[in-house]
Parts: structure tokens; sequence; C-alpha cells
């Protein structure tokens, strides 16, 4: 169990690139990388509009003078300090994500960025070697993956419990978007620019979390070629998509299947992924992430529940506060912000992580490359794609 | 509220082909037809081995004269009688079904047959126009589309509570044959017998069943195109499918998509429909029949319950027991045979119907082009196909 | 598996007092007494208006010179004939049970009652006396009773799962009379007119329900003393209460609670029993009525689905379309009425019937008893009082 | 929404008393506390073993020197400092509640204790005394009430959108006590014995926390007399009861029950509410926080959901990452402890705080003569007992 006592030797200096006020996301960032003490928030280039980004910089107990009012400035005036910023997080407009990272990176600066990563699988792989040469850490911000209950579905395919893998339904289909409200909210306007958010609405914004969530499950399973339709039902999103359905094959012949949506009237989330063996099923959703469906064929069906000790020993390793306690999503991204701290740490002191995963570098470009796949096939017509 | 008094003005002398001991489905149709009075189970042949079906037939209370060693016999005996049988049901494996219900029909006789009505468009459309010349009912076995909240759907959608149609999500994913059960167990190895089945397995199974549920609930929305792609999961079983994925896109653009699967390990049933508008969305599964879940975007999600006043006066009309009572499927298929039975007497007294709906032979027909198209569209690379 | 053939050796004759046009019950129990041809409806009394009655009778299929204006004159006359009557269902307004039973009984029948037998312990313990003299069968409407997860349950606690049994929490609370709905509906009416009804309203129309299951699933279970607090929420039904709570002890020092209510608002019927044991718990709800609960302490919970090769064989018995399909209340009744029919043959023929049971008069007695104990705590100001 | 921003205009300079390593709520103490920068963790008495307490602080980045060996240094020596604790949390076995908390209001400082405050009512309204004359708030660690649920319910109760209030049904019954865990589990041993623990173990332990959000959600109602009886199932924690129920009969007639147990096998938390009203009801589970249950009479039952648009704003004020997004049990901490800072800022500022509620001094002294009250009743058989 995770008691909140120190997880590494010394808090990282740490920094915020945009998150500042109104933003949806800014919050989760900082509440779960400080946590635990494993990062110190000392500046940020928080805001567009300097002004604002100083104030709210201010308030969230930064140095006035480490609020910068851009994230180049920020990584200048950093890198002369001694007590200097080791990390940053990207939380910045989509269209933004290749150069601030690349910015940082040549900065050599650990990075947790937003997803996507960038807008193409070409940029997405100059980051990863500019990564892996520069020594750094880059986590993606694939914040349901943290969940105890995605480590013990992972251990349990690992094991064999499901037996053979041969489907993967995935699904993340709100209805938030039924209507064209980006017209009268201007904060959800940027999510249907293709300038900001490039060439895909759902695929990209949803569709990658829970496609990342099969990797976590089922990293054995690769994909072989796949099909993608599109559609904007809210016309004035085209070419954007709204609604998207995808199917894959996997090099194994198991199949994977991903719904995603913004106009799935009435749903909240509706994320969930089914894995599907020749012995036994498991079946999670992310609005109740603390539960584990898992059916074994002619057996009753069965709910696991996090923190308990039939689990597996690494799903119960993030517990908090025991067995029936409600977790949610502030604990699945505190979790991975740990990992990342424990991997920057590692990296820094020439150690390696081999017990340890999240979402890094790889599962960036994996991200990119898969709309990519989709988008191809999709815009000719959702033709079956060979996956490359 | 039905209470069971006479529907009809005479029950209707009524024989089966099939369905006798050990089969699955002869108890339903007998228990359903008889149910109220509608029906008199006067003759029947009932089993391929004709002294098990006279001993079958005594049994429940059939005339043992009446009970005859195959179907052409009774057609010819019975039409020889002044009290001869005026409807028969068919319960036999599929691929007798063609020859049975056109025997039948030429017999002048009320038909109701299990899915799939045949193997081929071709034949189907034969079937349709000697019903029509004929003038006979042809109910085809859907016996999920009788249930109450099926109804309560229909009516929501055709009074646009949800909107404009936008999607239909169908599945029917059970986990029963994940292992090759087939090899031991006789009675589940003619369903992955292409000579007895036809060209399909779970496509035609399962997958029909859902296609009628979105006929009934969205009459208006037409195929225009679709894709397809099958498994043989369990490899003896090619070349029939056992789970098979496809994608419709309908004449207004909205989509459609089945998953119909016999290797969704854990599963009871998973027969889920999910209707999806511009407004709202409403979600049956037939495992919890009594339920219909409605909902409207920002709004709180409501659970809609069997025989309430607040549903559509069409879908209480069907009410057995009143709300909160738990109805099952057996009810479902009692409300589809006491339409048949009401429009096979329409039809005999030269009257119509406008004001019912049921399975009939114009469902057959779709079905069977249903599977035809997703067949086509997998034996060629799941690639997109004109619905023909 | 049940297939509808034939249960007994001959159907049994079988008349009806009450249950006419208009009555709630009247259609269930003619339903699943005729469900699979161990009962034939030859008479009938169906309404205190005699020419209603025969209306009905006749549309109904039975013979109207065999449609009687009452129950006297009905048991008379039926008696003079050779094929007369063997059994009687009694579905009247409680005030009625005690006599129509009496009268039924002395003219050797045997008898189907509604639920509560009668208002006191010391009518219902003469009924006993009678029906024993008589050797005739008095089968009581605890239609719930006939689920296969309660006779799953009960198994379960005899072969000891549970451990020892600590706990069993019953409900049973609906919403719809949560305002004074009966004087408006008069259909509603007798329900808190202690003239028709005796000395209870929802303790005994709701709470004997849930108490016969407690007694099926856990029968070695004896009450040694019990308090009872009841109100009348909406005032105009006192001194009938719409609510009430009972607290149970056991023999046994185990402990059971029983809420029931008409003004739970918005409940549907709110009618579940939890046993808990010293291992593990379950947990019914006859809403669902498929599934069942299974609960073992710091084991993942268990959903046992109705129907499944997992299930001890007796709760599989009666299983009539294969798991995954919805059976409901018209089933659970069907395999009551079904076990009425084989106990009255057994005593007719001199038989036992070790291997089934049923709600008997022993329920009967128990019911009118338990309500008598609950009024008389209750009307002590909800003391406790020793059960007798 | 919540955005983490400052919520008070400095930090509170605060410490813990217990708390430490394999403290069971020492971290979600911490990590509630410090969540949002309104609290500053500087000293700390964490464990009754200095070295080890000592070690612990350390870890936890509390300054070595501020590291106290016992509550009556850490209160002596801080309160000789400029910059000394305004604050303190109680952490400790409830035998040290009272000692604690009357030292540290006599220190001046403000308190949040874990419940229950202290053994008796007597010491209760002592420290209410003291806290109001010394002008000091006491928070109460009643940890599922800062719920955005909780908070809704309140409002729509104070709303009348249920009608009159006419029940409340709470129940805390887990099963992980269902066997005599504490024989080998020394964590779990302190619960059972009456000198660490108080006169009551499941009713002090569970039932004062279904009982406190009773009392938030509607605090009209007040306790007229009650009923309760208890069992020790586990025989060896006799005096101490795992289980018992209480009936509470309100001023205006409402009626209470609440079911608390450590022996309800298999089940996890089992913490639910429902409130019945004369037109609606509500329920609401902590194991899945972010729904409400509102079941309005003769309408379809609704899910509400956190943080949507049709909630009261009070009940959305709270959200820290919007609707669908899992909220979990630190949520509700936070808000508590942040509630908590704003009223000791208040307090010492002269202001008052009508906007805000949270678990006080009363709500302390509550669940003490709660608890006397249940006690008095089961000791004395079961017996109502007036509530004093």
């Amino acid at each position: 169990m995770i008691n909140g006592e120190k997880n590494i030797r010394y808090p990282i200096r740490w920094a915020m690139v945009g998150g500042g006020r109104g933003s949806q996301i800014g919050y989760i960032h900082r509440s779960s990388a400080l946590r635990d003490h494993n990062f110190q928030l000392v500046a940020g280039a928080f805001d567009i509009n300097p002004e604002r980004g100083q104030e709210f910089g201010v308030n969230v107990h930064v140095n006035p003078e480490r609020c910068y009012p851009d994230y180049k400035t920020m990584f200048a005036e950093e890198s002369k300090r001694e007590d200097g910023i080791q990390a940053v997080t990207i939380a910045t407009p989509n269209s933004t994500h290749y150069e601030i990272c690349k910015a940082a990176l040549d900065a050599c600066l650990h990075v947790v960025c937003e997803k996507p990563l960038c807008f193409t699988t070409e940029q997405a792989k100059e980051l990863e070697t500019i990564a892996k040469k520069k020594n750094r850490v880059v986590g993606i911000a694939y914040g349901y993956s943290g969940h105890q209950a995605v480590e013990q579905a992972r251990r349990m395919i690992a094991n064999g419990d499901l037996g053979e893998i041969r489907m993967i339904h995935m699904q993340f289909a709100h209805g938030f978007h039924s209507e064209a409200v980006e017209q009268e909210n201007p904060s959800a306007k940027w999510r249907v620019d293709p300038e900001i958010v490039g060439p895909s609405y759902v695929l990209g914004d949803l569709g990658t979390h829970t496609l990342y969530l099969s990797e976590v499950m089922a990293p054995k399973l690769k994909i072989k070629k796949l099909m993608c339709t599109r559609q904007s039902f809210v016309k004035s999103r085209a070419p954007l998509e709204d609604n998207a359905y995808t199917i894959m094959e996997y090099d194994n012949g198991a199949i994977g299947t991903l719904w995603c949506s913004a106009v799935n009237a009435g749903s909240m989330h509706g994320q969930k992924i089914r894995v599907v063996g020749s012995k036994a099923s498991i079946e999670w959703w992310d609005e109740q992430p603390n539960q584990l469906r898992y059916e074994i064929q002619g057996k009753p069906a069965q709910i696991l529940e996090r923190g308990m000790g039939y689990l597996y020993p690494e799903a119960v390793a993030d517990d908090r506060i025991g067995a029936g306690h409600a977790e949610g999503l502030f604990e699945s991204w505190s979790n991975l912000y740990r990992r990342f701290a424990m991997a920057m740490e590692a990296l820094d002191c020439g150690e390696t992580w081999n017990d340890i995963w999240f979402p890094g570098i790889e599962a960036g470009v994996e991200g990119v490359r898969w709309i990519e796949n989709c988008v191809r096939s999709a815009d000719n017509g959702g033709v079956w794609v060979e996956y490359r």
C-alpha cells in the first residue's frame, strides 16, 4: 500500500507549460504530480497571456520570478539556475506539443506530455530519437492507465488466466458534443479545429486512451491491419469526425474493435474495454474503476474489487486507502506521476526500472501512428490498410 | 392488460413439424401458441423418428391418429379432414425450412417458421410470392421482438423522442461455444454444419435476431451498404464463423454495427441494442428485458420499467401481470403468437390488421438477404458491398 | 429441463372461485395452472356478479353450464357429477378465504388459496386439521417461491455453503401507494379495509411473501421472539399500516429483519432477501429473478445465473428454456402449480412426495401466525414478544 | 469547479498526532489536508514510538526538530514558536481522543479529530464548551460526507424535491471481520477492545458515519426515541457487538433504521443511505459515490451523475475534474479539509461562514450521544428508549 511517504530520493524540480486558469486538465496534472512529494512545482509558463499566467502561478505558490511569459523563456532562464527545473509537463493545445516537447528535450528536461504527442508519426519518431539520445523520460498523459484494475488485467492476461486472446473490444463514447456546442462554448471550439487538434477529433482525443489500455493489458498483440470509418454527425465539424469505428486485425489473428464518439447522446464517458480469451473474459469501465468483471466460461461471473488480497500483488501495490473505499481518477494519475518520477530518477542515476511500466514515448508514438492509419483508411472509404 | 381471455373468435387448429423430444425450442413454441386459447395443437410430425414423434405427440395430448411420420403425410391427410389444420409451425433444422414452408403454403396453411426462413434471398422471395398469392401469414420466430420494451422503443423513435437516429449498435454474443463443444455434444453439431445451417453460423443464428429488433425499432432506416468480417476462432468450424462484425451504412447516413459471437467467453446472451439519436439514446438488454434505459443528453439517465403508465399505450397493451413483476421470454413469444393468430384470422376473414405488427415474411426475407450480403463482404476480405 | 410434456397421469379437473374480469391475479393463476396440462379448467364461480362471471367463463372456454353464480352452488353441483371438479383455486378477497377454503375441504376438494389463508391462527389451524383429516392438499399462492434461484439458495444453505446462518434480511417495499390512491381507485380500496384484508395491510399483503422465501431458504430457523413497529404514513389508512419493520430472533441466535412498505416512493417491487452466513452471503431480488448473488468473504462476488450447469441439480430441474434466456414470474407460478398437481395426484394415489416441496397449509398457517405476532408487538408499542 | 488554486489567504500550519507508519488513516488525512495548499504539515507526534515517529516525519518532509515524542511535548514546544502550529489532527486510538482534543483546545489549537470524538456525551459536551469558549474549530472525520452526491441530496431534501420525509434507511455493513481475524491480526485487535474503542464496536466505528450522512441530508429531523439490538456473532467479541440494528423515531413521525455490521460476509463496505419522502426517494452508495439514484413515484428512476449541470449549484461547487470522471474518497476528504481550513481562517479573522457546513463539534457530540442511547437500549433488551 502506498502510504504517501517518500518514494524517490529528492523531489524533482518541476514546471508546467499551460494548465493555468480555465484549463480542464491543469489541476489534475498538478494535483497528481504533487501528491506524494515526488515533484515540486517551482516554475511555469502557465498561460498564453503572461499576466494571467503570472497571477495563476503565484496562486499556486510558485515564486513570481519563475512564472515565465512563455516556454522558451522558461527553458532558457531555468537552465541558468543551479536549482533549475528538471522536468516539465506540457498541457497546451495539441498543435504545440511537438515543438515544446522538442525544445524541452533539447533543454535536457524530462517531459510529461498531453496526448497526442504530435500530429505525424514522423514527428513522433523524431522526438523518440531525441529522447533516447538525451536519455530523457517522456511520459504521456494516458491518465486512465494507472488504475489498479488495469494492472490486474495486465497480470491476468500475462498469466494466461483468459487463455489465448481472441478479441479486444474498446469504446470511449460520450455524448457531450451531440449538438454543435462548440459554436457557443469557445473552450470546446479548439477540439474540432484541425489546425489545433490535428487530423482527427475523437480518434485522437478519446480513442487513443482506450487503445493504450489495450496495449497495457495485452502488450504482445500487434496490429497487422485495420479499417476505419468516421462520421461528422454535426456537419460543421467535417472534415474532423465526431464518431468513428475501427476494426483491427492483430498478428496472431485476434480482432480488436474500437468505437469512439462525442455524440453518443446521454452517455457520460462510456469508456469500456473487454478482452475476450479462449477461456475467459474481463471487462472494465472507467466510470466504476474499482471493479473488474471476470467471466470464466461455464462459471459464475466474478466482480473483482480493488485492493483485495486475491488480486495479483502488482495490482494491490498502488492501493492507497484499502479495499471497499472508492479511489478515482486522481489516484490513477498519481500512480502514473509516481512512476514518471521513479523513471526520471532512475535515468538520472544510470539505473534501470525493469519492474515498472508507464506510458512512455513509445506509447506516444503508437498513438499518433494509430490515428494516422485510421485516417488513411477512413479517408479512402473505410478500406482495410496494412498497419505501418 | 392482456388477461388471457379469448382474443380471436375461434382457436386456430394448429400443428407442428419438429419440436419434439430433445428440441430446444419446441416447448417455447408450444407453450406460447397455446397460452391463451388462440391455437389448439391438433396434429404434428414432431420427430424425424416416427415412433418417437408419435409417443411425444400423445404426451402433449394430440390424438395419436394425427401424429404423422412426416410433414408431407400430415399436410396430405389433414387436407382431407373437415377439421384439418389451419396453421403449422416449422421447428426443424434450417436446411429443411424452405421445402416445408413451401409445401405448407401450397397446402394453403398459415405458417410460423423458425429463422432463418431459408438459405438464399431467391428462395425467400419465392416463398414471399407464394404467401402473398395464397393470402397466407408466414410468421418468423424472432422471439425477442415481442417484449414490451421493444414496442416502447419503437414508439419513442417514431415519436421523435431521440431526435434524428444516428447510430444503432447491436450485439448478440454468448460464450457457450468458446470451445469445440460440438465435438462431444451432438445437439450442438448441426449448428456448425453448412449443409444444415446454411452459409453462416452466428450471423444467422444470432445476428438476425438483433437485426430484426433494429427493424422493429427504427423501421425507416434502410441499409445502403455494409462490410463484414468473420472469424472461426475454433478452427474446425471454418468456413462457418463463430464470431463476426458488421458495419452498416443506412440511407440517411446513420451507421449500424452488429457483433455476433458464440465465443464471447463468459457471456450469457449478450444481446443488446443501443439506438443513438441526436437528442437521446435508448438501450435494451434481453437478459433484463423489463427495463429500457433512456438517456437524454444533458439529463439524468432514466430506467423505464415495463407496465408503467408513463410508457406509450402500445407498450403497455401486452402487460400480463402489472409493473414490477418480472415477465420473461415466454411472454414475448406469447405476444407474437397472439399477433400471428390475429393476423391469420384477419386474413381468413378478409380483414386487415393495420394496428398490429409482427415478424412476417418480409422480416424473413430481410434476414436471409442480410446474411447473404454479410457473407459476400466477408468472403471478399471484409470489403464494403452495396446492399442488394 | 421441463419440456411441457405430461407431468402427471391425468390432468386434474379444476375450478376457480374469483379471478374473473378485472382481477389482478386471476390470469396468472389460470395461466400457470393450465401451462402444462396438469390442470383443466372445467368450472368456475368467477365473479360476485353471476352474469359477468358466466360471460367471463365462456370466454375462457368453460362450459357455460359449469359457470356457477357462487362457490356454494358450484361445490354442490359439481359433487353430483362423475366428472366433477377435483381441485379449486380461491382468488377472492382475503375476508372470504377461510369460509371458502373450509367449504372446499368439506367438499373433499384440493385447494390452492391466495394468501393470507385467513385472519387468525386459530382459523388457520382449524383448516390445517381439516385438510389433514380429509387428506387434501392446500397450496398457498406464495408465487415468488417457485423461482429457480430460490431453490438454489435453499440447496446452498442446506449444503453449508454459507456456513452458519447469522442474519436474514428481507424487504418487500414498493411505492405505488405513496399517496392515498385508494380514494380514487376502487380496486386499491379493499387493501386498506380491515373488514376485507384483516388486521394488517403490508405485513400480510407483502411481508408474508418474503417471510415465506426465508422459510424455503432456511427451513431450520425458527422464530423465537420478534418486535414490530408499523406506521400509517397515509393517515386515512390507520389502523392499517402502510409501512412496517420487524426484527426477529431465531432459536439459534440468528437475526431476521423484514421491512414491508407500500410507500417506498419510486420503488417498483423492492422485494429482496439477503442471507448472511459465517462464510458467505447470498442475495436475491425478485425483479431480476434469474440471478443470485453469491458473496464468499474474501473472494470476488459471484453472479449465479439460472439454468447453468454449476447450480445444484434441483435448481436446474425447473429450467424451461435454457440459461441466458429470461424466465419470469409466470414460470415461478407454473413451477408451483406443477408441484401442487403432483402432490394432489400423489395424495389421491396414496403416494408420498418426499422429493418436492411447495407452499402448503403449514406455510399458510405460519403466515397468519406471523402477522398476528407482528400486530401484537406493534400494537403494544413495538415491544419484543415471544413468538407463539 | 475547484481548480486547486489558493482557497484561503495563508496555508495553516498544521501537525498530526498519530497517523504514522502502519496507520490506515494517516495517509488520507495528510493527503487531503495538503491537497490544495490549505494546510502545511510542519510538525507531528506521529507514533507512540518516538524514534519510529521521527523517522516517519522526516520521510514526509517534516523538520526533524519538529517531530515530537508525544503530543504534550509538541503542544508545549510549538506554543513557544512564532511559527508554531495553528491546527492539529488527532488520528490516534479512540480512547485517547478526549484527552488529546482537550489538550489541543487548551493550547488554543484548531482540531480535526477522528471519530468517535470520545466515549461519553458528558465528555463530548465538555469539549464542545471548551471549543466554543476558545473559539476553535473542531472538525470530525466523517469522511464520506464530503462527496458531492451528499450535498446534492441535502439540497434536494431542503428544496422539497422528495416531499415530506418519511423514512431514512441507513446501513454500513462490511464482512471483513466475519471471522475472529483480530486474533491473528494485531492491527484489528484494538477495534474489539472496550478499553480502546469504548462502549461499542460497529455502532461507533461504522454506524456513526452513516448517521452523520443522515444529519447532513435531513438536518431538520431530530431523533425522539430509538431501540437497538446488538449481537456478537464472533463470541469472543462480547460485550462489544459486531452487528447491530437500530430503529429510530423522529420528532415528525418519520422513521430511521440503521444496520451496521462487520460480519456481513462478502460485502465490501455496504454503506448505503436511502431517504424516502412522500413524493420521491433518493439512494446513495459510498462504493459508487459519483451516482445518486432519484426515484420519483410514478416516473422512471433517474441516475444523477456528479458534476452535471442539472445538479444544485452547491453540489457542483466541489467538482475537480468534470462530470464522467470518477472522483473518490480522497476528494470527499479533501472537500472537508478545505472547509475546515476556511472555517479556521474565518474564526481567526472574526468572520462567519454561513455558507458552508462541515462535520463540527456538534456532529461529534451527536455521534457519541447516539452510541450511548443505542447501547442503553441494547443492554436493556432492545427496548425503546427516549433519546436524550
